[in-house]
């Protein structure tokens, strides 16, 4: 049974999203049970809608704080000590959960798992892993998406490293390829965090370093697995959000014209379980000593599921005990 | 008359794209003269195709070599002496042409462009300006999206000043607002190349500044310059094209698989005006004494007819006269 603290307040629409996707994933994933965290009315609600045969798996955890999505990451860590998203992450912390999962406030949830939990011994920060679309339904992980602004050449290497176990681990690519994103594909190109970078990853005989990469790599496949700076990944990852949103707008503009139009909207259907975002819901804050997995903050219950089951793929496979246990081994360059 | 030199040798397609646009560009802008720069083969095709009344207005300038799409830029500098590009760029230099449009090689049109043209007094680097498409029809410009890798907050600063002047003369927006391109939009997100050009833009009474803005705000119009270093604004640039590419191709299968769904294609045309890229090809190089636009290598002769409309423009205000004055009358922070 894998125990998993759902923080119940965190996002644009906290329990009105988190209590129906506890609900599905307590119905579609049966090895699992939840630790519900969030305030008293919240719980009350969760008990009266959480149907009685799935109640049985799941643990309420009362929290007496709610951190805002717009908090100070800094102020919520002096001042919020029973935020439920706090509570959860103890939970981990304490062995009580297998993994954290929460919509809310990014900044905050980073700074909060960095300090209850922890870095991993040789990691120096954690990173923002994610799944990006590609042809042949074949994910692209993609880190850091934005813990972290001028990464040392050692830190984007630890990075290409933990993508690389994930991907071989969850998904069960075989030496998986990692590319380092580049303004171009030559060897003299770049600035100098990527020629340092570039040098460890082509030393290393426990990566496999297929080279830079441009940003199209995001959804072309060409690599596994794909390393920037988090500033990079960041800006980079909200362009992309910010084309999907304008060209989805301008698409239901069109096709709502009229029942014809409207009909005409029905082929979109089949490509939509493709390239819908909610599919790849479930940022991966990867390097930490626990799993935590963030939700976008928009999400609805399908989408929540999503990082609900990302979480599930994660503590199977124990990703910190294996990128652990790797560190052990081989060590790391730089340390 | 305004006179436009062609590199009729650049791009995928080379002469098959730039004649067509060439004979487009005479028929619907009859304020336009072209030096056509290529082979003598391709001057004799042109020659050929482009009709007797539209002849006129066209020069042909002969050059012996060609650039090819991945050749090293500096051996391009060092070798190529008589390229089309070359010959292109010159012809603006001795004032024979006022502008240089190329769809050929980016980076030895960069290294030429630099080398032949020269950048204006107090600018340090040429920067690539590009348009966004926003709502309401109203772009976005955006530099640098690849000129440079590692600018400092005066070369920013610098590009925040030429987009300002580009938006309000080319496109008559009064006192354009500026946006920096940052992980977040609180003041103490990012790196510090960006606290460090916040802090000269905030100061300037020259700059309209906005404030940070995430990298949605290429395509939400909430500023109406955007301003980056090229390293990001490059990888940003491919990944919005590789999703772009992505989405595009899952269109088209949903779409091509029979006459029915074909027909449902139809209410698509009304939106592919607003969001189709070949409108807003054309990137300038800005920040040089004469004006270069790039055209996308994959352009045809639509697109590449939108990158000589593009320069018109720019011709059409003397962009490199006005920074010129500007710099003349206010100076630059730190110079």
């Amino acid at each position: 049974m894998k125990k998993l603290a759902i923080d119940a307040m965190g996002g644009d629409h906290g329990p009105k999203t988190t209590i129906p996707a506890v609900v599905l994933a307590l119905k579609q994933l049966s090895d699992i049970s939840i630790l519900f965290v969030g305030l008293q009315e919240t719980i009350d609600l969760a008990k009266k809608t959480i149907p009685a045969d799935l109640l049985q798996r799941v643990e309420f955890v009362f929290a007496s704080e709610v951190i805002a999505m717009d908090e100070s990451p800094s102020k919520v860590l002096r001042n919020k000590k029973d935020a439920s998203m706090r509570v959860a992450l103890k939970l981990v912390k304490e062995g009580r959960a297998d993994a954290c999962i929460s919509s809310g406030n990014t900044g905050a949830l980073m700074v909060l798992s960095r300090f209850i939990l922890k870095t991993l011994p040789g990691i120096d920060r954690p990173a923002i892993l994610s799944r990006f679309p590609t042809k042949h339904n074949k994910p692209v992980r993609v880190l850091d998406l934005g813990a972290n602004v001028d990464s040392s050449a050692e830190q984007l290497f630890q990075f290409a490293l933990m993508g690389s176990i994930v991907a071989s681990a969850v998904s069960g690519i075989e030496n998986p390829t990692v590319g380092l994103l580049n303004v171009g594909e030559e060897e003299m190109k770049g600035n100098e965090q990527v020629k340092q970078t570039a040098l460890l990853l082509s030393e290393s005989d426990k990566i496999n370093y297929f080279g830079f990469v441009e940003g199209d790599a995001l959804f072309t496949g060409i690599v596994d697995v794909v390393v920037c700076d988090g500033f990079v990944g960041n800006i980079a990852l909200k362009a992309v959000e910010g084309l999907a949103r304008f060209v989805g707008g301008h698409l239901q503009q069109a096709y709502r014209r009229n029942w014809l139009t409207k009909l005409c909207f029905i082929p979109l259907m089949s490509i939509k379980k493709v390239i819908d975002p909610r599919q790849y819901n479930g940022a991966f804050f990867i390097g930490l000593d626990g799993i935590v997995i963030k939700s976008h903050g928009s999400a609805d219950q399908f989408s929540f599921l999503k990082a609900i089951e990302e979480a599930v793929a994660e503590v199977d496979k124990n990703i910190p005990e294996l990128i652990k246990k790797h560190i052990d081994q081989y060590g790391l360059p730089g340390s």
